[in-house]
């Protein structure tokens, strides 16, 4: 069966997003120092549509990391932006533009029912009944591919702590923010038999990836 | 100057020791699995007066932590044993026995005062006057050599949050402790300069370590 392969990067301080979330300041106050080691990468900026960038130990990370994801699914404060019902005051689109880099199906963690949100290369499809439920509609979209747990720290937890993450490939990025979301709260002591299998440093982030 | 080198391991979730910490269980619960990577290994084994042990790419990072040490600070809570003022009724010694595997000076941080514990190759100094006196001493003690921060929690974080510490070696144990004392708590968002320049996987652990 297909993978559920969680991908986060979290502070020395266990957060995956600063203090103070919102709509302007979607991953909390200092959040965006999470992914400074891959806002750099030529591996990241691609398929963001951006040119440049550089290559180290953490390129072969990314890429690694992307091959054979056929689905994602996030929860509704990674897909942003205001809290609450979707209303035509706020017909939010997600923090990705018109062709966000996600090129397969996402499944939206939400309370609030909202037809599907076709942009270029990807539908974002939202549901309303449970982690399970999004999981199994990831993975009939995935076709037999890997499914990814893109965050945040709410939608991970939950998975988590069902026992449903089959990998977790986690970016220590070498800083504190002091508050925030903290991906491991909430999930009790088990890793449900998940051990550390590969250690990758490079620059500004040491990756931790965790399998059965 | 010689330097303040923390040593510590913390689990996934961000803990040094775990939940209801006690004289006889003085990690607290499940907290003993923060430093199974290195129980196994010969380079520990042998300082501390245990034979055998495995040899992996954890050795040399035990090795290269242990020398140019010359003292140690650490907190109350690490020296153990019950809380409180030292009675003739609780004449506590340390949890290392006769011959403590540090051989060098080590000063303890209390609010309770008490004369010096020499023990074979080791002597506790036990500090009132704040945790600069401490190192002070310590570094006068070291003669040149490096001072090392044992820990635990409150101690590391006391250092942390003054600026003191000039390198950490954090190792990161894959494992989720679900409570306890975190090592990052009470000290903001700032690491005083400190950046990661080394990351080193071996069975069952992450070592990560940090300087200016």
């Amino acid at each position: 069966m297909s993978k559920l392969r969680l991908t986060i990067s979290m502070s020395l301080d266990g957060y995956v997003a600063g203090p103070n979330q919102s709509v302007e300041n979607p991953l909390g106050v200092g959040g965006e120092q999470l992914h400074q080691w891959a806002f750099e990468l030529a591996a990241w900026r691609a398929p963001h549509g951006l040119t440049g960038g550089a290559t180290n130990a953490s390129s072969a990370v990314v890429e690694r990391r992307r091959a054979g994801i056929g689905a994602t699914v996030m929860g509704r404060n990674m897909f942003g932006g205001h809290p609450g019902a979707w209303t035509p005051e706020h017909p939010w689109r997600g923090w990705w533009g018109e062709e966000p880099p996600f090129h397969h199906q996402v499944f939206v963690l939400t309370h609030h029912a909202r037809q599907p949100l076709r942009l270029t290369g990807t539908t974002f499809t939202f549901v309303t009944d449970g982690i399970e439920s999004a999981l199994d509609r990831a993975r009939a979209a995935a076709n037999g591919k890997d499914v990814a747990l893109a965050g945040g720290a709410s939608a991970a937890q939950q998975y988590l702590d069902a026992g449903l993450v089959d990998e977790i490939d986690l970016s220590i990025a070498p800083i504190l923010l002091g508050g925030g979301e903290r991906l491991f709260d909430n999930v009790g002591d088990d890793l449900h038999g998940l051990t550390l299998v590969d250690v990758v440093g490079a620059p500004g982030v040491a990756h931790l990836k965790f399998a059965r």
